[in-house]
């Protein structure tokens, strides 16, 4: 068995006065003081970063992050576009199961705010197919057609997408670490300018600077030892066909479908024993989509059971989503996002959430996509 | 026991006609074909690129295969500069390790030609540290200080040095998929411009296309059935300061030597029972640093050593450098080359080389290594 041990983030935001070294060694030095460890009981690091080499022409952070630890261990950078930070974990938990490695350093990184928009928006483009490149459909174009087609095979309008909005930016209110802090109302979503028909700026995720870090751990003694606790109970990754245009149906994104199935199977847990999950929100639709490709709620249906609110904090049903504030408030500097949302799950696991904390919680969710939900990941830890 | 069991890979040189996704689906189709199996057969697929993000924008490779291949399996792409497909070797063996697949397709590939020069140089110093890329230290520069303290510690010449690459171009002469197949002159390497003094043109490895893909499995019946098999007997990697002025010692690639140790002591067999080894010879110092750091010969000795010409093929010592070329004249597309190397091994070993072929091979080696030492990874293989 292994677990999370410990975890550190910094706040989400613009971060001007640091870089994207200066994010990650702060969040290593984080980590280790709360895990209680020192640099020594680390056998190797994984590191999700998405944007490095586009916007700074900054890679091979293996070595990077060697210099800054004064270490030889093996550290791994791995690419994923908007799920790097969940595929890092994800190979840093096989990578404890192969043996060869006990305790292990998760990092995700992004440094987004030191460019004109125009040139990160650019950047992110690359994880978009070619053809979809070619014809200048950007993330909010491509998630933009996927609401659509939502909409408009079950009936929904704009306004149902706005309360994924509402209720992540209250979790934001509560979470000292989130980019935005601000509580917002249907009718700020509504008023708010279109970004990509029918997406406005408040159904979208921002760009933020950010990093964070998990320590996880299949030492019998430093898991002892530690004071929080969570088992990591699965992490599956599926992918699919990158462009919008191979896929066979547009309401849905398969990977996600797939990776959950194998995550629970794994975890050996029913989808009604989860009681907080961090979801992909990189838009309002793609919540919706996330709760009905996870297996929460029937397809079709979450545009209506969103406007309860049932998975807003103090609602008391049990199921608690994006308690972050998600990608739409939290913020979402990419690499970083996959490894914060595992860090979530765990505060919240572990009862260390603070004003958002949600009670009882003994198994949660993290959800993580690339692209277009070219690539997904699935997490589920419990204690 | 896990084992190589199909290999294939494109010419490297200027593919102008090609894309990098043209190269990557040729050699899982071609790795395909000589393993004789189907894409059903394999369970994940990992990828090694360095460039893809910084010189065309061009991310997320996970969910790109996936679209070439029709498939939902796990897709991860990795990075470690000129090391990334050594890493994306190791990180498949660790994941078969862990009872995620069976068999695992490894991919190497990289674009570099379609760009001039300057850009694709620049695009390389991504993986050398901030304050080296400040103050304009290419890689050239940065191997040429080694070989400037390597040959004014041990008293050796520009000479010296030269006797690498004449060993490398006879190998790829006999190669037909190497970049360069013309035999040269020692006198024609001292001829040659200096790019950083004192290394010159013919010290330095070229600007590649190309793309390089293994097939690797622990499924008892597919390698039963499998014409050709190696045996993995280690993959090891390590890490060090990615910069110069933060290294002991400047003689050396700590890194290496590290790696090295690891993975003699997972595979239990002694330096003497290699009998092929693929080093990465980025330039012609490289090769000399890494004979020793890797055991073969005493620190300060291979300056004298190659020029004995004992580690070229023909001279029937019992221990072959490079027989593929090397990065020197086989070609250094950067994230195929550590896949390319490992091919080279396994073709050795099952008696495939043709020209090149060294008798009774029984163990081979491949090291490789990211920007100027900051990763190793060493694999050995056993038949």
């Amino acid at each position: 068995m292994i677990s999370v041990i410990g975890y550190h983030t910094t706040k989400f935001g613009e971060l001007w006065n640091k870089s994207l070294y200066d994010l990650v060694g702060e969040v290593i030095r984080g980590v280790l003081k709360d895990a209680k460890l020192e640099k020594e009981h680390c056998d190797a690091i994984f590191i999700g970063n998405m944007l490095g080499g586009v916007l700074e022409n900054n890679l091979h952070s293996g070595a990077k992050v060697a210099e800054i630890l004064d270490t030889h261990i093996p550290v791994f950078h791995v690419e994923s576009a908007c799920a790097s930070g969940g595929i890092a974990f994800n190979m840093a938990v096989n990578y404890i199961t192969a043996g060869k490695a006990h305790t292990v350093i998760v990092v995700g990184a992004e440094k987004m705010t030191d460019f004109p928009p125009d040139v990160t928006i650019s950047g992110l483009s690359a994880a978009a197919s070619g053809d979809e490149q070619e014809v200048g459909l950007t993330f909010p174009g491509l998630y933009a057609m996927l609401a659509r087609v939502y909409m408009e095979t079950y009936g929904y309008t704009e306004e149902d997408l706005a309360y994924v909005s509402v209720k992540n930016h209250y979790h934001g209110f509560l979470n000292e670490y989130a980019h935005f802090r601000k509580q917002i109302t249907i009718e700020d979503v509504l008023k708010s300018p279109y970004v990509a028909s029918p997406l406005k700026v408040l159904d979208s995720s921002p760009i933020s600077d950010g990093a964070s870090a998990l320590i996880i751990s299949s030492n019998h003694q430093l898991v002892a030892q530690a004071k929080y606790v969570a088992k990591i109970l699965s992490s599956e990754v599926a992918t699919d066909s990158i462009s919008l245009k191979s896929r066979k149906r547009l309401d849905e994104l398969l990977a996600t479908k797939i990776a959950a199935d194998k995550a629970f199977d794994q975890a050996k847990i029913d989808r009604k024993d989860i009681s907080v999950a961090e979801l992909h929100d990189c838009f309002s639709i793609a919540e919706l989509l996330a709760m009905e490709d996870l297996g929460f709620w029937k397809k079709g249906t979450a545009g209506k059971r969103i406007k309860e609110y049932e998975t807003m904090h103090g609602n008391g049903n049990g199921f608690i989503v994006n308690t972050s504030g998600g990608l739409k408030a939290a913020g979402h500097p990419v690499g970083a996002t996959g490894v914060k949302q595992i860090g979530e799950v765990y505060l919240q696991l572990t009862g260390r959430a603070g004003k958002r904390q949600v009670k009882k919680s003994r198994y949660g969710l993290a959800h993580n996509v690339g692209g277009s939900g070219g690539t997904a990941v699935v997490t589920i830890l419990g204690n």
